[in-house]
């Protein structure tokens, strides 16, 4: 991570106690005090029983953006000494990161990310990591549960408007991570190689004269295999429509509102009759994992989900948060009144039974694991060392993370699958001493 | 809004379907038809009284960069025709845009914002000024809930951490219009001028050998009047060490976990038996607006407000939608089973009494205003004309709005000003024929 400060730097992505507290480190000598910090969820949102990991390819990218360039370090000579400016000029991060990987599942108190450098060097690095964490995991998590929800059917993540618009592209990336089949965002597509689908908005057909006018050119323009809007005026006459424009080979329709599930037996029955047997429903319109799981019985083929995903679905931040577990060697942790948290550099490992289904977290002292079962495995990984992308960490792709998603998920007790409000899928235990 | 593609595009922050509309409209001729597009929400959220327009200078910017460059081309290659990719690559928003202006209230049904132009050059911005509305709308409606629970008392913004990291710069600003005092975010600090704020982090006081030695070290470098966070180990002890060090003229203590009410309680009692009558308490940890509300009796000199604000206090979109209500001069909307809307171009205004309390917000068909009484106000005001910004819009400012709202508040019935869920503070009256 050397070289000129790249456009678009990140390093200002950050609150100014950061900054503050650098620059008093610097001046009383702790700035270069060997330190760890632990990125983690004290506990899962919401009755949720699992949380999905996401944000670390973007967290790795805008690492090596976080470098402060002129326009930065004008505005920090309002915040900092001259001493701090200077250093934050030089600054590369030159410590190490280990997490675990994308797509792997976390519980309370899983290592998800160790930060191991000087003070200064991680410190600074808190909101920036936090910012991207606490967003991805919290609509990964909720995804993977309209994923399970939906059974195998194609999720279409499609709530871009929703949210702010660049957190949109990296909802459609951790909705994608989690499971997701395409992604309506754009700039996903490009930045992200996202599959992109759309279909038609209600003003397309308003625009025109009628509704058979604006199927007819939906089609002309973009082939039988296109989706029609069915329900702008009257869904049965909308189906009938888009059948005598675009004939039984019709891609599929959507429905947008109403009674869903009842609207797509109808749906199925009208174009089964009219010999459309082949075409597909889609289904949209305020979708959520519950909405999805009771439409599972009904002759649905894909839904388009729009605000639940990209607002988490009841818990739009995962609760992450960045502590200083050790210093020089020594375990720190906050012993006040609340927020208790247990000092020391952490690693994990996960329990499974001789069948492949999980049974524990175990999160021990680092470099000190417990006996060995048969079957643990290790979940952190290096991501980072003396500042540059270990192998791993540049091959990881998004394809990488579904994969080990799914394995991942195909492992969690068939409870942990529920979506009801429930306790963690499995326990986490905190080994201290053995 | 000519001149090359200007850095950081904003075009690709679309949905696909957007532009195979366009591509299609082209193709069948409908694409220079003339078109409103409305963009408002048809409910608030969660029982809330009113909602906070904010995003309007965020969306005006984005306006000027919505160009799509060589790189957006090749890919939109895929997606489009080549007749779509010339249109796409001369795109320059031409038409016209009125709107609320930022910091004023909305109610269900307010014509937020009013876009006019051909079919193409006018759909092809929804999602952009959705994603933007959506976000900004819910950050801005929530901060001014807790400024009004907070009774005068500054409140620092400090969410930046919770949410995505693009997404905490726009949070800042959305609570900095709706009264925040400040924010700790750096790069909110830089792009819009707004106050930031910091203390420091338990990191802080760990990574030091003691307490004392890390409040030193933060007086020395910071001053006197800086933040000293005092829960770390014990809080009693926390504050003697506090004022041991800095001397009675400390600027503030922050309490960050525990009751704390009553821990401000005996934290001011502590500070002035010490004689550090000045010293400010600042309170954080889950402040949201109801558990502001509650502190308003105790001794209390601002609060960090984070995750609370920054999600939307448990709304975090606020339920915008772009709709298209005028073609070629003739109104339209859907008519399927729910979701219905009102077609026409409207405009509107606000009633209040000869005291200056709101009564009413009048939705109206656009140049056709209602007889006028003595205390209206309209409330849309041109935001660009031919593509280009008024003066009115060039020169607003995040203080013009912020003075705004605090106009808007004051007018609104008491009832409306509750914390509890209830009804809009005004009611809405569509005006058809008169």
């Amino acid at each position: 991570m050397t070289g000129p400060v790249p456009e678009g730097s990140t390093a200002l992505l950050t609150d100014r106690y950061e900054l503050t507290m650098v620059a008093a480190a610097l001046a009383d000598g702790t700035a270069e005090r060997a330190c760890v910090f632990e990125l983690f969820a004290r506990r899962l949102p919401d009755g949720r029983r699992y949380g999905v990991v996401a944000g670390t390819g973007r967290l790795l990218a805008a690492l090596e953006r976080f470098r402060f360039g002129p326009a930065d370090l004008e505005l920090l000579a309002q915040v900092v000494d001259p001493v701090t400016l200077d250093w934050l000029r030089d600054y590369r991060f030159t410590g190490d990161v280990d997490g675990y990987p994308e797509g792997e599942l976390y519980f309370p108190g899983s290592p998800v990310l160790t930060v191991t450098g000087t003070f200064a060097d991680a410190v600074i690095l808190e909101t920036l990591a936090l910012s991207i964490y606490n967003h991805d995991c919290a609509i990964a998590s909720a995804a993977a549960r309209m994923v399970t929800a939906s059974a195998g059917r194609p999720l279409i993540e499609m709530g871009s408007r929703r949210t702010h618009e660049e957190a949109a592209v990296a909802a459609a990336r951790a909705a994608y991570l989690a499971g997701f089949a395409t992604t309506s965002n754009l700039a996903a597509g490009r930045r992200y190689g996202i599959p992109t689908a759309g279909t038609a908005a209600h003003a397309w057909v308003l625009l025109h004269d009628d509704e058979q006018s604006a199927f007819r050119s939906q089609v002309a323009a973009l082939g039988t295999g296109t989706t029609l809007l069915v329900d702008t005026y009257d869904i049965r006459k909308g189906i009938a429509n888009a059948v005598e424009v675009a004939g039984t080979g019709l891609g599929a329709v959507r429905i947008d509102s109403g009674d869903l599930g009842e609207l797509a037996h109808q749906a199925r029955e009208q174009l089964d009759a009219l010999g459309a047997t082949g075409t597909r429903i889609v289904l949209s319109g305020d979708l959520d994992e519950y909405a999805i799981a009771s439409l599972r019985a009904e002759p649905v083929d894909s839904y388009g989900v729009g605000t639940s995903v990209v607002t988490g679905s009841g818990a739009p931040t995962a609760g992450m948060v960045y502590k200083l577990v050790e210093v020089d060697g020594r375990p720190v942790s906050k012993r006040s009144t609340s927020k208790e948290s247990r000092g020391g550099r952490k690693s994990a490992l996960r329990r499974f039974k001789p069948t492949g289904t999980a049974v524990e977290e175990v999160v021990f002292p680092h470099g000190r694991p417990p006996a060995a079962g048969p079957h643990d495995r290790e979940l952190p990984v290096p991501l980072v060392r003396s500042g540059e992308l270990t192998p791993d960490a540049a091959a990881g792709g998004l394809d990488d993370a579904r994969e080990r998603l799914r394995t991942a998920l195909v492992a969690v007790p068939w409870e942990g699958l529920k979506l009801s409000r429930g306790e963690p899928a499995i326990p986490t235990t905190f080994v201290t001493e053995h």
